[in-house]
C-alpha cells in the first residue's frame, strides 16, 4: 500500500469490510398487512388459495357451451337463449372478469354476435375453454407468492389483502443508539443561546431521522463527553441495541477518543477513510454489534452516514440498500478534487444546471441547507471541468 | 384529432390538462421539526441567531494576535507565552471549530509553530482575521434559511434545531378519500372465501398505503354498489376532502358509472387515455376537489396511480412529485407494444437483466406480485427488441 492509502483506506474497501463484518438481524414480528410497506418478510409467503377462485370471463360477452356453437359463422348463426343458466340451447351475459356459469365452457365475445331480445345471434365457432380464466390461473393455491427476504411495498400489500392475507412474519425493525460525543455540545432542550464555543446537539436528530426513514428504530443518547471511561460505559450500556452510532470524536488528533475506545472494545476496522468530507470516519464493531463513528462535522457526518451507516443499518435491516435518486446536470463551474478521496460535493440545482457549493467545509451548515445533492467524484478523477454533464445524487 | 386520439387521449396531455386543474391547499400547521421529514414548508425559515455565534477556529493551533507575529519566520521565530487568555505576548490553544479567545484576531496552524514547554515558536507572520471564522460566516441571523414551498428532509431537521427552531409552519397533509365501486367487491373484512363472482376489496388498502406514503392521509370509504345515485352521494359527502380517487366502474361500457356521474356533479376532464395497462382512467373536478377514476383492475389500477394519481396528490400537497428511481438493465426478450398508448411493461429485475412478464393482462395480480419495475415504451415506439438497454422504473 502507498502512503495515502496508509492514512486513509479507500472507500470501496471500507465499505466492503464493514459491511462483511455485519450480521442480519434475525428477530421476527407479526404485523398487519396495513403496517408492511418497507417491512422485509421473514418467511416465503404462499399463496392460500387460487386466484381466481372461480372461473372468470376474459371477455365482455356470453359464456356457453362450445359444443353449442359447432359450425356457428356468420351466414350459418346458432340462436341461443338468454338465461341465468347455461345448459343446452341457452346462454348468459358476462362481462369481463365476471364469474362463469356452471354449466359454461366457453365465452363468445360480443363482437361475434347479435341481441335479438331474449335470443342471441351466435356467428362464430368457439372451442372449449375460450376465454375462460380457470381457476388458479393468476395465481395457484401453494404457490410461492413471495420470497423470504422480500422487501414489501404498498402494492404488495394489495396483493395480499386480495388472498385474504392480514398479518405477515417480518423482521423487526433494528434498534440503533445514537451515542453524541463532545465536550462543546449542549442539549437540544436548552432554549437560550448556546456560550460561546457551545453548539446545540443537532446531529443525532438529524441521524435518528434517517435510521427511521430507513426502517430503523432510533434511541437518542445523552451527550457524552469526550472521556475515555464514559464513552466506553455509553457503548457498554448499549450493546443490546442493533447498531451503534456515534458522532463527534472521531478526527484524527489529540483527542481522537472514540475510535480508540472501540478498538479496546472490539475491533477497530477501518479508522480514516478515503472520503472527502468524511475522513475521521471509523467502523468497528463491538459484541458483534456494528459501530459507526462518524465526524461531528454535519457536512462530513451527513456523508459518511449516507456512505457507510444506510448500507449498515440496510443490512443489519436484512433489507436492500436503499436506491440513489439520481439527476442529471450540467456543472455552472468547475468542481476541483482531491485526488485519492471519494468526493461529495454539494449542489444547487436549478433545472438542469448544477451549481457547486464553493463555502462547502466539512463544518458549513448552510451548505446542507442549500444544497439539493451531490456530485461524487471518484478517487481517480481530478474534478471535473465547468459545463460537464454529471450525476447529482439527490439528498433524500 | 385522428380517431384514435379521439378515443383516448395522450397521457402527455392528460396530465397537464387534469394538473392544470388542481389548487394546491393553503392550510396550514405547526409541528415539531422531530416530524418534519417529508413536509412541505408553508412560510419562509429565517435564521434566527448567527452560525457561528462566536468566532471559532478553522485549524487546529494557536490562536493569537497578528500584531505579535510581525516579522516571524522559521530563521527569525517569534516566542508567545501559552495562556488561556490572549494578550500581548501570549497565545492560547484552539482545535478546529473551537471559540476563539476575546483578545486574539488570528489563528496559526499547528504545522507553522513548535511547542517548546509553555512557549509556543511562532515561525510564520499572519494577518488579522487569518483562520478566523467570524460571527454568522455561515448562516446570518435574519437571512432566509429555507424558502416557503421547500420540501424538508432529515438533514434540515438537523440545520433548524442547530439554529433553536424547534416547531416549524408546514401544509397540512391532504385529506385523500378512497372510494372502490363495484357490485362484485366483498370487504376486506370478510374472512372466508368470497363466493364465486365476488372478490375482496384490496384496490383501497394499495391506494391508501400509496398515499400515505406520497404524503396524504387516507380516508377509506366503504364498497358503492354500481348505481348512479349512491355513487353520486359517496362523492358528494366527501367533498370535504382535498381530493377523491374512486377505484372501479370506469370501464367504457354497459355500466360506465363513475365517469358520467363526475361529468354530471363538475367537469369530466378527461376520459379515457392513451395508457396501457390504465385506458379506462377517467380524471375531473367536483367542487374545485381533483377526482381520479382508476380502473379497478389492480395493475391497470397501479399504473394510473402512478402516472396521474402521484402527481396530482404532490400538486394538491405543495409537494414536487416523487422522483423515480431508474436502473438501467438490459431485456432478455422483445416486448411488444401497442401505438398510440404509453405503456407500462412489468419486468422482473434480475442484476442487469430484466425480463418482460408475459401474463401481463391488467387484472392479473401475479405480475403485481412479481415485477420490480415497469419498462415505459413511448406512444410512437413499436415496442423493444430483446437485448435492448432500456430503463426500468422500480415500483415503490
Amino acid at each position: 500500500m502507498d502512503r495515502i492509502f496508509r492514512e486513509h483506506m479507500p472507500v470501496k474497501l471500507a465499505k466492503d469490510k464493514f459491511l462483511s463484518a455485519i450480521t442480519p438481524i434475525t428477530r421476527m414480528e407479526d404485523i398487519s398487512i396495513q403496517k408492511c410497506p418497507g417491512r422485509v418478510l421473514a418467511t416465503h409467503i404462499i399463496a392460500p388459495r387460487n386466484v381466481p377462485h372461480f372461473r372468470r370471463s376474459a371477455m365482455d360477452g356470453y359464456a356457453m357451451r362450445a359444443v353449442d356453437t359447432l359450425g356457428a359463422s356468420p351466414l350459418n348463426p346458432v340462436m341461443l337463449q338468454l338465461s341465468d343458466v347455461v345448459e343446452e340451447g341457452t346462454c348468459a351475459r358476462v362481462g369481463t372478469g365476471q364469474h362463469i356459469p356452471e354449466g359454461a365452457d366457453a365465452v363468445m365475445m360480443i363482437e361475434d354476435t347479435v341481441s335479438m331480445g331474449d335470443m342471441i345471434e351466435i356467428r362464430a365457432q368457439l372451442h372449449p375453454g375460450k376465454n375462460v380464466g380457470d381457476i388458479g390461473e393468476d395465481i395457484r393455491k401453494n404457490e410461492i407468492l413471495f420470497n423470504k427476504g422480500h422487501l414489501l411495498r404498498a402494492c404488495d400489500a394489495g396483493v395480499l389483502a386480495s388472498l385474504g392475507i392480514r398479518k405477515v412474519k417480518v423482521y423487526c425493525k433494528p434498534v440503533v443508539v445514537i451515542i453524541p460525543v463532545g465536550d462543546d455540545l449542549v442539549p437540544l432542550s436548552y432554549t437560550e443561546l448556546p456560550p460561546a464555543g457551545k453548539s446545540l446537539e443537532s446531529n443525532s436528530l438529524m441521524i435518528g431521522l434517517y435510521v427511521e426513514q430507513w426502517g430503523g428504530v432510533p434511541h437518542y443518547h445523552d451527550i457524552v463527553p469526550e472521556d475515555t471511561t464514559l464513552i466506553k460505559q455509553a457503548i457498554e450500556e448499549n450493546l443490546n441495541a442493533d447498531m451503534l452510532i456515534i458522532s463527534g470524536g472521531t478526527s484524527v488528533g489529540e483527542k481522537d477518543f472514540v475510535p480508540s475506545v472501540v478498538a479496546s472494545m472490539g475491533e477497530l476496522l477501518v479508522h480514516g477513510v478515503g472520503l472527502s468530507p468524511g475522513k475521521p470516519t471509523a467502523l468497528g464493531r463491538v459484541n458483534n454489534k456494528p459501530v459507526v463513528c462518524m465526524p461531528g462535522y454535519p457536512a462530513a457526518g451527513l456523508v459518511a452516514l449516507f456512505v457507510f451507516g444506510r448500507p449498515a443499518l440496510r443490512k443489519v435491516a436484512n433489507a436492500p440498500d436503499v436506491p440513489d435518486v439520481i439527476v442529471k446536470a450540467h456543472l455552472s463551474s468547475k468542481i476541483p478534487s482531491r485526488e485519492g478521496y471519494l468526493s461529495y460535493a454539494r449542489v444547487i440545482l436549478d433545472g438542469k444546471i448544477a451549481h457547486p457549493l464553493m463555502t462547502a467545509g466539512a463544518g458549513i451548515l448552510s451548505s446542507i441547507a442549500k444544497s439539493q445533492g451531490f456530485v461524487i467524484i471518484p478517487e481517480h478523477v481530478e474534478g471535473y471541468e465547468k459545463e460537464s454533464e454529471v450525476d447529482v445524487f439527490l439528498i433524500e
